[in-house]
């Protein structure tokens, strides 16, 4: 935890006056992805797992695909760089990257207009049924586990489960982030994510149903509200989404048929 | 309102059973910004003052400064383009101009790590003092503003005041969209932002706060976190940062000479 939280002395001020307190924040700090010696991006992102947060990055920019297209991957953690080397030497010219990259930028971008990105989009195909009351016991067990954002309010949580546990957790400052450590974690250890969960604790955007469709995960499930588009995409993609899940409910936006009800 | 949120029929599910229920989401659509002709960058965005979001992004990005350079600004709603044109076609050259933009997406960028960005950032003059009261005052009130949050969960919302009340207050699917937003309204408008505050609904990360420094805001005020970068560079550019706002408390985490405690 030391690694992603910084201790500051602050002012807090109330009402009636004032003192000096303790608090921690989230730290933010740069990576450089560097493709087949190509500086390609700077993120902002929570100082963690930066090998996953490259790897992720690079699927959800259809920039790598398996574990098997990887040569090498070097890591410098002072500095913040992460060096990737791929056969082939993937990499599409010029603007192109840059404006792909556009995309990836959480509400920066929507490259998936073209033909070429949601429109070439397979739907995500899955038999995967899970109860109401089994959702709602996988979305408690990640909020017990969203230990930083207990202590800083500051950072997003993102997480892979079956039907019956949690199997992959990531927390990062920016929600993209979150959900792109986990997919390089899976792709880097071998984690299938067929037929497997999502759960976000952020909005469900039209970017993030495509990154986790892409990924051929069929279920999203958000504590937090999707947008009109987010849910258009994901009915248009096969996935089913799950939102505002708060207390003992939640809303499905589309596909509800993989969420049995407890009446059945 | 009805042009940022749509209606949906959607499942809600209890631990005893389903209904069918109406539920209202933020819409998200695509913002083209096209600058001198060229096309610069397509955001993801809430389709309301587009006119406001294309000024205030290109402002953001160290294209535009004030309304005297504006020449022309023609905007389509309905395709989601709006075009602007300045004097001398102010334009940096090829790859530098997507690099830029990878910078502003949130938590995607870092370019302010060049000596030309916050290394050349001025820092925040202003004699400005605000009693702890009267920003909780101001917080009450934009959260009262905050109406489609309030329905729909999923946007974000960001304001101009001065030490008295708010003068500008818009909202967005993005919180970068939301602050550069009330930024292009300002500068359409003669509004200054000098010796004012910005209330923002969002965390508080070091592009938020290299984004107010650029338009000599004193005061950023925000109910969530910062990062520790966000807290290093407001300390930098002479920013004060306010976090944690939240009943009849705030966190003054830098230059709190500003905020008038009540014991004084």
């Amino acid at each position: 935890m030391d690694n992603e939280t910084e201790k500051l002395t602050v002012l807090k001020l109330t009402e009636t006056g004032s003192s000096s307190i303790e608090d921690i924040v989230a730290k933010e700090s740069p990576l450089t992805i560097v493709l087949n010696n190509r500086e390609l991006v700077t993120l902002l992102c929570s100082p963690v797992n930066l090998k996953y947060l490259a790897v992720g990055f690079l699927s959800s920019e259809g920039l790598l695909q398996s574990k098997d297209e990887i040569r090498r991957i070097t890591v410098d953690d002072r500095r913040g760089v992460v060096r990737v080397e791929t056969e082939g030497n993937k990499e599409p010219a010029g603007d192109a990257v840059f404006k792909r990259f556009i995309t990836s930028g959480c509400g920066r971008g929507a490259s998936f207009y073209n033909a070429v990105d949601a429109q070439g989009q397979r739907k995500v195909e899955s038999k995967i049924e899970i109860p109401t009351l089994q959702v709602l016991a996988l979305v408690k067990e990640f909020q017990h586990r969203s230990q930083i954002y207990r202590t800083t309010g500051g950072v997003h949580s993102a997480t892979l489960c079956d039907a019956k546990s949690i199997i992959v957790f990531s927390e990062d400052i920016g929600r993209h982030n979150a959900v792109d450590k986990i997919f390089g974690e899976c792709i880097l250890n071998g984690i299938t994510t067929d037929d497997r969960i999502i759960i976000t604790s952020g909005r469900v955007s039209s970017e993030i149903v495509l990154k986790i469709a892409r990924r051929n995960v069929p279920i999203i499930v958000s504590k937090s509200a999707p947008t009109n588009l987010g849910v258009r995409l994901a009915d248009n993609l096969g996935v089913t989404l799950v939102g505002f899940v708060r207390g003992k409910r939640m809303n499905v936006y589309t596909h509800a048929g993989r969420i049995a009800t407890n009446a059945k």
